[in-house]
């Protein structure tokens, strides 16, 4: 953290906009009177660990370095662990052991420490609910950890970096001029992410120039399995007339399914966990 | 106040997300430029005075102490009165008269001092309209308390502490083994907040030991009458299977009704001002 | 700007709730750590380039002096200009030249000049995507521009002013006893601003005394066409029964719909761009 800059505190959680995230920031804002904090989002779909972790991956590089509060855990007051990490950039995450802030850490170098939240004296002074542990040990261990009141070897014993628990993400088959893949977000425009590295699945449809026509179907969708349209792989939205699918390169560096004005995933019965088959005209299968 | 913190004004609406409420900040920062403002909440229901009290109630006690500002009136223009409320804790709340700060203002000790805003000088400097005074009144006011360019003497003439208006609130009874009462707030996860003491109710419902089986029924409601299903008296959520529901005490201190990763108030058809019968499996009637 | 007060950014965008506007946050600290930000609003519907124009123009008058920040940008990635425009009252907006930046400059004393961004340098330090300006170009040049790390000679090339990209309104048309206007914006209580000097409109409907019994009717709209219902003009919701429809000036001078506690939106069809017939019992025509 700068030592000009004033402490730093990002905040995710599922919590929706009807006061809890509120709660949390009052709780932090009377630990750590100065500290700047960003909500990154609290209308992550209930319970949805991996759309949480795809914001954090997405958003953390752009965060000033501080500290980062990720809640979304289904698993409040039972056996998961909350935990802290440190990771290379210098930051400190903090939120449950449920593979919540893998893709963040990762995206701000990877984790070079992690800890249990074990220590009470860092938490709220009051008695510790079973049900908001946003506002009872995340928030308050979070705010101390900003204010350096704490520091990270106070919160509790190291835990092994391989113990923490992973998310499973969908896997990618390239082919030749054919890929098939899973969607990993769609954001509120519709757009959906793909897995994958991008490189490869765009060599996978072939020289992918510009405008290059291209056929996109649903294979795996509570909503839209069978759906199919044409498309056409470009660099934006305004490349091809509203209305239109496009295949393209988002500003996170995933390939993406978009359309001009439109939603896709509204289309097509997209969401998380839904895969799709992108190919050429000619695909070799 | 704490002297070292900055000037501190929560703010609570039902004005949406479309400009209003930053509106109010914007004026509220132009009079007060260095004052730390939480949005507690703007998507309450419109005109849904009840929400906005349970939401002060649980909220307030979780913040800086400072100005609390509170703007849920559907009689904005007529005769009802403008008020701050100054609490035992120190701080002032400035709002309608229409009982929403009335939760807040107990959870924070209870009124000491009423005062109707009426000392125009306070208010914005060009004219009032008859359709926004959370903008022309109450945000100008709120901002000059919490600056100190104000004290609360100066806001207008005392108000008698019992003629503010006050909610109704739903009534509980309490049998052997069984309960009846009412929802005070749905929330964002679709769980019910119950009224009445949360000790009574649960020495209504027999000793209610971890996992114990108990019926919950739908006895009032637009959307759920009649509708009825198993539940289990535990401590969170993750204490039963997905699907399940769960009657528990929750981190306001409330008994609620929550199902496990989904929403009991979808599910079940419940709204504030429903009414609710949970019963163990032998219940004396 | 007040050379006491820390700089000061409002950012409106259609980006939604889930990350991109907290993103661009996130890089306006990371250039001007003292910030003071206020989101104005990042749920416009998607696209919707009139109505982010209709809450610049509401909401800028009462913003500190300082940046503002627009990004409703279907153009992105295309031939649209990047612009940052100043205005007589001192502030300078940045955005899309696609005429979302108009009716807000214009509240704020109208366009003394315009440039494009066309300095790189104020640009974020990475590549610059095609698809997240907001992200790559504007936000980063707002924060320069805050931060005073940058003048705004320095961003690009002077434009024209009279070339900037323009919005078309909705004309007015007043008789005797009658007007016709648009819808220019429907809120979240669903009340709908109607186009033209609300004075002229007033005059066209007789002697607008208060309770004066209308006419409202729907005479182009997706939804609505041929619906009608009485209405009241008035001066505020409360002074009409609960579900009545009454027109009045709203809090920012225009002549509007609404409903006592309802949506009239909702119930009549209405929608930006719906015209509307508004009569009094017996019009001339």
């Amino acid at each position: 953290m700068a030592s000009g800059s004033p402490p730093f505190i990002s905040f995710l959680s599922d919590f929706g906009l009807d006061g809890a995230a509120a709660i949390c920031r009052g709780i932090m804002l009377s630990i750590c009177p100065d500290a700047q904090i960003i909500d990154l989002a609290h209308t992550i779909r209930k319970y949805a660990i991996g759309d949480g972790a795809f914001i954090l991956g997405t958003a953390l590089p752009f965060m000033p370095s501080g500290v980062h509060l990720a809640v979304v855990d289904p698993g409040v007051g039972t056996e998961r662990r909350p935990v802290a990490l440190r990771v290379a950039r210098g930051d400190m995450l903090v939120g449950p052991d449920n593979g919540l802030m893998l893709l963040g850490a990762e995206a701000l170098g990877g984790i070079t420490e992690a800890r249990a939240l074990e220590n009470r004296a860092l938490w709220l002074e009051s008695s510790t609910s079973a049900t908001f542990h946003g506002r009872d040990v995340f928030a308050p261990v979070a705010a101390r950890l900003a204010a350096r009141s704490a520091v990270f070897e106070e919160v509790g014993r190291v835990v092994e970096i391989d113990s923490l628990v992973a998310l499973s993400q969908p896997v990618a088959s390239v082919g030749e001029g054919w890929i098939e893949t899973g969607v990993v977000y769609v954001d509120s425009f519709g757009n959906a992410r793909l897995a994958g590295g991008a490189r490869e699945l765009v060599e996978g449809l072939g020289d992918a120039t510009d405008q290059r026509p291209l056929r996109v179907a649903v294979i795996d969708s509570a909503a839209g399995t069978g759906n199919a349209e044409d498309a056409v792989f470009t660099t934006t939205f305004g490349a091809v007339p509203a209305g239109t699918a496009l295949v393209y390169i988002d500003s996170s560096g995933h390939l993406a399914l978009a359309d001009n004005q439109g939603s896709i995933a509204s289309r097509m019965g997209l969401a998380a966990g839904a895969r799709v088959r992108i190919s050429t005209p000619d695909p070799q299968r």
